[in-house]
């Protein structure tokens, strides 16, 4: 299945024996019962051109488990259908003043989007392996539950409890964590397994993947780049110190400096329509928010030696006025003078719904892990 | 062998059984192949008044496998030998100017100094297992080459072949790294596994362990603290960047705002003395280094969530007036408000010696996680 999924498109037997190191007889037993679960699919005769009899190409079956993913945001719910290839195919978001209401409700109403989904799947013929609920907050051990999310109100909110879905597996993960885990199996970065994940939606959501893997420190708090001072005698900050990064480039941070409202509802794009017309305080405004996260990247870069760092979310689309200096930041504070190699300042291309479909995926990445699990179900 | 070492004295088989989940005959045969090897010793009959044959309790051999550490400093070097308890048994340290002549010299006074400690450990009875040698720089992933070593002014030295020493198995790591170990394997803090360890000679040398090993980052460089923006605007660094806490903390800065010439030799029991006198200017210096000590660590437990943050090296004698200021930035910056749970700021019981302890006892630990081998030898 990794094999598979690796190459993307389409894989013939033969490549996929030589790829895993297995004799052309018993990979093709292997992929006799993973066409019988449903999880490949035969594509017919594959480069008729070339010598030998044709083989049959194979692929991940675009019709076979599924992956959900929903996601609880601050004024938004959505949630998402993507097939064992990472297309997403259903994705429904609803606006939802999530602060103001229990959590019971909001996940009442999450639910009822996961049904949604969960129907489109099946008219497309797809099977559900399991939801990923993401979530602003800081998420239990057993992924069950959301501890505390400050800015949904949220102490000790059992999610999949509430949810109340029944005959799916259902894990709760933070959602810069979910960004960075989409950016590390979609983001189209081959080489790229040591990475710094950034996005900033309310807060500064960053994560950080190690060798392929989420670094998630002692008790689970690894990644708050946000609170990384800048300037310790800067402004005081939602967290109680003064001069966090997120004083500078947290988007109420930037909204205020740019002039714009930070209640108004398209304020990210209010902020992006005033830069691409080369509106001053805009400018500047994003400016001084690139430098500020460069600084708190350099110490991060200093500690951690990644291969790159990733902006992503919100930040992707406003990568061409932050990224200069960003740069300029790094390529003066980091100490390795030839740090840039692999990767350097990398801008994500999954938009804004990075999120969203890391929630999908993980449930598809499960099915990847465990085809003879998924096939017994 | 990590059953007896990790009781630190001594131990019965029958706790041994019990601990590691074999049957007594098992772990007496086993016992048997140890002591024949001269690994564990027999100490006589254990706990005479309790009930049952009387045991014999066994204990690592302090007269078996030894581990040799070299260091090379910027104006010292040092060679000592430890035993299998990890005892120093033997140690030497001469000043010497390293920066001001060529590896390849350094190196075979360096040799000197081992060969000195070969005897001595032959003296009381004990045969080197391998040599470590500490280094402050960066050290090339084949473990025998120093890559750059800019206070010593080395660029790709091959210190495992230059030291020429036959018949032993050399290791070069860098020093930092080496002080973080001697804390976990030697430090005393039984259920600390996660932490940032920060010590400063000429530079800061920082290293973070992360559940029970270094963490070096995609290309060796991770750990570079020194270099972390404390205010991106202040004082120029030698690194080219500004504001640096090496320009707050590092021991020239330090010394030149307690008004002590960072020339002179005893220059850091200099700043300990007037510390300890109650000198104003000490004091101010001390402060105002740990206050940038303290927003620097906050940044970086901020990013990697450990268990504690340890002042280890010459930063653990001067704690006494370092911590208050490191402790105070932490509770202000640290996002977690619970974060001192497990560990908070520690400071070392290893003293200054602990890097060169580290580089010793990591021969040793080569025995510990395979006796067998070693045995074999």
């Amino acid at each position: 299945m990794r094999a598979v999924a690796a190459r993307g498109g389409q894989v013939s037997r033969a490549a996929v024996a030589a790829e895993v190191g297995l004799t052309r007889a018993t990979v093709s037993t292997l992929v006799d019962e993973l066409l019988a679960a449903d999880l490949l699919v035969e594509l017919g005769a594959q480069r008729p051109g070339t010598v030998g009899r044709p083989g049959t190409a194979l692929a991940l079956n675009a019709t076979g488990a599924a992956g959900l993913g929903a996601e609880v945001g601050v004024d938004h719910l959505a949630a998402c259908v993507v097939d064992l290839r990472g297309t997403v195919r259903a994705r429904t978001q609803v606006e939802a003043r999530n602060r103001e209401r229990p959590a019971a409700d909001v996940l009442r109403e999450l639910a009822t989007l996961v049904r949604q989904m969960t129907e489109e799947a099946a008219a497309l013929g797809m099977r559900p392996a399991g939801l990923t609920v993401a979530a602003p907050g800081l998420v239990g051990r057993d992924r069950h539950t959301v501890l505390r999310a400050p800015n949904l109100g949220w102490e000790q909110v059992a999610v999949a409890e509430l949810l109340a879905i029944p005959a799916l597996p259902v894990a709760v993960e933070n959602e810069a964590n979910l960004g960075a885990l989409a950016e590390l199996w979609l983001g189209g970065h081959d080489d790229i397994a040591d990475f710094i994940h950034v996005s900033a939606e309310i807060g500064i959501g960053a994560a950080l993947v190690v060798d392929g893997r989420l670094f998630r420190g002692a008790r689970g708090f690894a990644g708050e780049l946000g609170h990384v001072p800048v300037r310790p005698d800067g402004p005081h900050c939602s967290c109680g110190a003064h001069g966090c990064l997120e004083t500078y480039a947290g988007e109420e941070a930037v909204l205020r400096a740019a002039g714009i409202d930070p209640g108004q509802p398209d304020r990210v794009k209010a902020l992006h329509t005033a830069a691409a017309d080369g509106d001053e305080a805009a400018l500047s405004a994003l400016r001084a928010a690139g430098q500020a996260l460069g600084i708190a990247l350099s110490g991060a870069v200093n500690l951690l030696d990644p291969q790159a760092v990733v902006l992503g979310g919100p930040l992707a689309a406003l990568a061409p006025w932050l990224r200069d200096a960003v740069e300029r930041e790094l390529a003066q504070r980091v100490t390795d003078r030839l740090w840039p190699a692999a990767g350097g300042v990398l801008v994500s291309r999954l938009g804004r719904h990075g999120v969203l479909l890391g929630a999908a995926y993980s449930a598809v990445r499960a099915v990847l892990d465990d085809p003879a699990g998924w096939a017994a179900r």
